[in-house]
Order: structure tokens, then C-alpha cells, then sequence
């Protein structure tokens, strides 16, 4: 009997954002990017070759999951499966640890912490910095959420070197209010909107010459703990992810009314002194970066406008971990 | 005793949006722009030269005017009286005529309907193209005040003809829905905007090489009558040049809660049918370019969510307009 360990891999929020694929199938960016591992959600995931069943079976949050979601997943376990020679059905089972109805992509965490099972599962024991590029080719977000605190994620030259690197482990006074806008599935997603902003916008040059520049600031800031940089570099940059889009044919816009309303509460926070910036990514759902420490009175000033389970707290989370069962 | 003659002018939306200035002195613009001039907003001005008062007197709306206000005034009468000679103090009277709490800019109008009544006045009686290159010293967008229907504004190579020229007089089924989503003074004038955009946004290359492009299109649709093709490209110049603007640092966004309930209107009321598309100028109001016969029905949807003196249909307008007494 194998005992099916499972894996936890946090979600991550971009800080330098993540727009546009030079190679769509190899899941390779048009830019490397920085993000933020998040403790409040997270999926776990194990999985286990076991010849008592017929073919993949994959259960997420406790339910079997169709032909379409299985073969996503067998298509991700080839990977593991190709160097070594590993022919037994896996049985999958996940669960996604994230606020009721947060609506936040899943895919960070859950291809990441599907990559850390598959890993253990298979003995193939990779190493972390080459399995981010296993986890990348199941969504790309997903390269990032191997580590914990900030990480870069190395648009590289190639498959094999376009990895994650931890930056900085965030063990300082920071965290995130996640602010839930609303959990609707999105009418473009983010792999189509990206697409077509890398093959209409008319400001995807400036856009790539201007975050390679956001991403060394943002990094000489890390380094120094100066959290109102690395505020004001992440809000700048994630509006110019929202701006390249908009210049996208058609514009793609993905805020809503109270999206705006969210920002433009943040806005408020900063001239009344307290320090909080925002960013989205492809959906409604505003990301407030802030000090830990100011983050309930911050959430407490959000709960005027938005129900409590509209407001998420985090810390920094930590890197792929492996549970005691 | 002088006959003082009202001037008007109406004010107009650009659809190919001005966004930047080459010259901030001769007020040069860096792209070529071309706008829809609206029969429902309009200021009407009347310029005395009189022996019998000691100094430039300016009145708006009635109201006697500061020394700030009146003085903006006299620096724009220079260039009618430097090449006439005239010394005599001016009594300027000045209506706007746009719906109660519109908030609409009214520079456009104001200073076309100036430019108007002074080139009368003062006797210099240029024609309509060099009276518009006379406009344009008082605002950037009152150079396309000086025609009806859709007008571009010619970038030119020099003060001299950087002027507007009338393209078609929109004698066919098109109109303008303006919502008005509120009033308020903005934080960011046109002016400081466009001014850091030009700075700092990292789009600014790709935003003038697209809208070059843009006007040569439009005019082509204006000229076959394509509606949709003359809205599709009215909504995508728009949106490029918010996305331009979110690009800045600081990103700067005039957009409210209400500008995206009207924007996601606009697209369901494309889903249903009804064609309607929508642009953004330098503040929160969005709006509605559709055919003229279908704007009732358009506005009665928006009555859903907006209160009725938000909503002002306008066909249309002429350019500039001699009033009889």
C-alpha cells in the first residue's frame, strides 16, 4: 500500500505582472515576472499509481471530475510520467482551500500543488527550481507558487530555464486585502485576452520595455524593505497591464463598477496617511497590498462598502510544503 | 453705438481623441484628432469694444467675472488686437447653454464662441480656417468648434496650419447620447494630464503611430456612411487613450464606478441588437455614439440606472453661427 502524501502549494498575486506567452504550448512569457505567495488560499493535492484502477481518475474538493478536467490533468502527468517510464493510472485528489465564492484563480496553486505531488508520487524528486518549469507548462502562474514570499519567475531563454527564483521569504511587516468584486466566471479569459493584447495592442512594446525596467526597481525595494516603492511600483504596473489591454483590438477591460470603487477607496486610504496600494489581473477582484499590520483597519475601512465575506486578509505564504497525513 | 453681435458655437466630442500637446505655448497638438460637433451644448458670446469702460469686463452667465477669469480673456483678445490695433477696453458677454449640471467641458464652445465674437468685432473677419487656428490658442479643442458636423483637426507643421477642416456634416443617421455621470470638478485637468501622459507613459510612442492609422480609417467609414465601422473605431481611439493614460506614472484614470455601469450598458445593448458605441474624454462621462434614430430607445434603457437630466441626446451641430439680435 503507497501512502498518498499530499502536497499544499499556495496561490500568488502578481506584483510584476505576467502578460503575454512568446511560446504558447511550452507556456514560455514574453517577460519575467514577481509575485507574492499568499497563506489564505491554497490547494492540496496527492496523487498515487495504483493498478487497482483503470485509468486516471481525478476528484477535486470530494468530486469525480469529467473526461475534459481528467485528460488536462493526464496531460500534465505525462511530464512525470515520460522520464519515468511510469505506465500505472494515477488517482488525483485536490482540494482547493479557497473563501467561499472568492472566485480567485486557482490555477496557481492547484497545477503547482498537482507539479509537488506528481513529483513525490512518480520519485522523479526534482529538485524545486526545475519543477517550477514542470509546474509552468501546466499554467504559467503556477512556475511561481514553488516558493513562498516574493518570486521571480525568469522568462529565460529556453523551457529549461525559465524558472522561478525566491527573492525574499516576506517575513516582514506586509500582506494582502484580497477584495472579492464578485467570483462570476470571466466572458474573456486570461489566456485568450493575453493572446490578443500580444497580437493587437499597439503598446505591448512600451509595455515590455517599461515592466523589465519595474522589475529591477521592484527588486532593489524588496531588498530594502521599502514597502511605499514596492507599493507604488506594483500599482503602476498592474495599470499598465490594464492599460496594454485597452489598447488590445477589441479593448479588453475586465473591471467592474466596484472594482473602481475599491481603487478608488485605496486612493482615499493613502491621502488619509494610510500606506495601501492596489492591483488587479485579469478579473474584477482588487488586490490591496499593505502593512500586515495596518491590514484589519484597512479591511474594517473595505467593510463599509463590501460584505465582510467580500475581504480576505493574507500573509505572505510559504513555498510547496509536504503534509503529514 | 456698436451692435453687439452674439456668436455661437456648440461644443464637440472628439472620436479621434487629442491627447498631447507638441507645444504648450502655440498649443500644438501631437496627433491629428477629428470630433463630432453637438447640436445640444453651445456658448453664445458677444465682444463690444467701448470708449465708455476702463478695462476688459467679462461676464458669464450674467455674472461679472474675477480678475483671473477675465484676464485668460484678454490674453486671447490680443491676437485680435495686435494685428488691428485696437486699444479700446472690450465688454465681453458669455452664455453657456448646456443642460444643468452637464459638467460638460465647456472650452471648447467657449473659446470657439470667443474666437467667433472677437474675429466679428474687431473687424479682422478671418475666414473659418484661420479663425480656427486663432481658436485653438485658447483651447485645443475649440479648433474643432469652429466647423458643424465631423471636423478634424489637422496637426499641422506650424501654428499656421495646425487648423480644422470640415469632413462631412453628419446630415445622416448619427447622434450622441452624453451621460453624465457627475459633475464634480476633476482632480487632474486635461491639461496636467495630457502633459504627464506625454512624460511618462511608456504607450505614448505606440498611441500616436495607432491613431494616425485610426483617423485614416475613420474618415473612410465617415465618407461611406459605415456607422459601425465609424463606432468600432470611435470606442477602440477611446479606449487607447485611457489605456495610454493608465500607462503614466502615476497612472491616472478619470474612470467611475457609474463610467463602467454605462460602458457594460453600451456592450449588452450591442448584444441585443441595438448599435451604440462609447467614448471617455479627460473626466467620468461616457459618451454614446448611435444612430440618431434609435437614441430614444437608447436613452430610455440608461433611464433604467440613471436619473433622466443625466441623459441628453443631441443630434449633430453646425458651425459657427452668427445670432440676429
Amino acid at each position: 500500500m503507497t501512502i498518498e502524501k499530499k502536497v499544499r502549494a499556495y496561490t500568488n498575486i502578481a506584483l510584476i505582472k505576467y502578460w503575454g506567452k512568446r511560446d504558447e504550448a511550452a507556456i514560455l512569457p514574453t517577460s519575467s515576472s514577481l509575485s507574492l505567495t499568499l497563506d489564505a488560499f491554497y490547494t492540496e493535492t496527492s496523487v498515487a499509481f495504483k493498478e487497482d484502477i483503470t485509468q486516471d481518475t481525478f476528484y477535486l474538493n470530494g468530486v469525480l471530475q469529467n473526461e475534459a478536467a481528467t485528460q488536462k490533468v493526464s496531460r500534465f502527468l505525462k511530464l512525470f510520467r515520460e522520464p519515468t517510464g511510469i505506465q500505472t493510472p494515477a488517482l488525483i485528489k485536490s482540494t482547493n482551500f479557497v473563501p467561499t465564492a472568492a472566485g480567485l484563480a486557482s490555477s496557481a496553486s492547484g497545477m503547482a500543488a498537482l507539479a509537488g505531488a506528481a513529483n513525490l508520487a512518480s520519485g522523479l524528486n526534482l529538485p524545486d527550481q526545475e519543477l517550477s518549469t514542470y509546474a509552468r507548462r501546466g499554467s504559467g502562474s503556477a512556475t511561481r507558487s514553488i516558493y513562498g514570499g516574493f518570486v521571480e519567475w525568469q522568462m529565460g531563454t529556453s523551457s529549461e530555464d525559465s524558472y522561478a527564483v525566491p527573492i525574499d521569504d516576506a517575513n516582514w511587516d506586509i500582506g494582502m486585502l484580497v477584495v472579492v468584486v464578485n467570483s462570476r466566471q470571466k466572458e474573456v479569459s486570461s489566456r485568450d485576452g493575453m493572446k490578443n493584447t500580444v497580437e493587437t495592442s499597439p503598446f505591448y512594446a512600451g509595455w515590455l520595455e517599461s515592466t523589465a525596467k519595474d522589475l529591477i526597481e521592484i527588486k532593489k525595494a524588496i531588498h530594502s524593505h521599502d514597502f511605499q516603492k514596492v507599493g507604488e511600483i506594483t500599482e503602476s504596473n498592474g495599470m499598465k497591464m490594464h492599460g496594454t489591454m485597452l489598447g488590445a483590438n477589441p479593448p479588453l477591460s475586465y473591471w467592474e463598477p466596484y472594482s473602481v470603487v475599491a481603487m478608488q477607496l485605496v486612493r482615499q486610504l493613502r491621502k488619509e496617511g494610510i500606506p495601501c496600494y492596489f492591483t488587479m489581473d485579469a478579473g474584477p477582484n482588487v488586490k490591496v497590498l499593505c502593512r500586515l499590520s495596518d491590514s484589519e483597519k484597512i479591511k474594517a475601512r473595505f467593510a463599509e462598502v463590501f460584505r465582510t465575506e467580500q475581504l480576505i486578509v493574507s500573509r505572505p505564504g510559504k513555498g510547496l510544503q509536504i503534509m503529514s497525513n
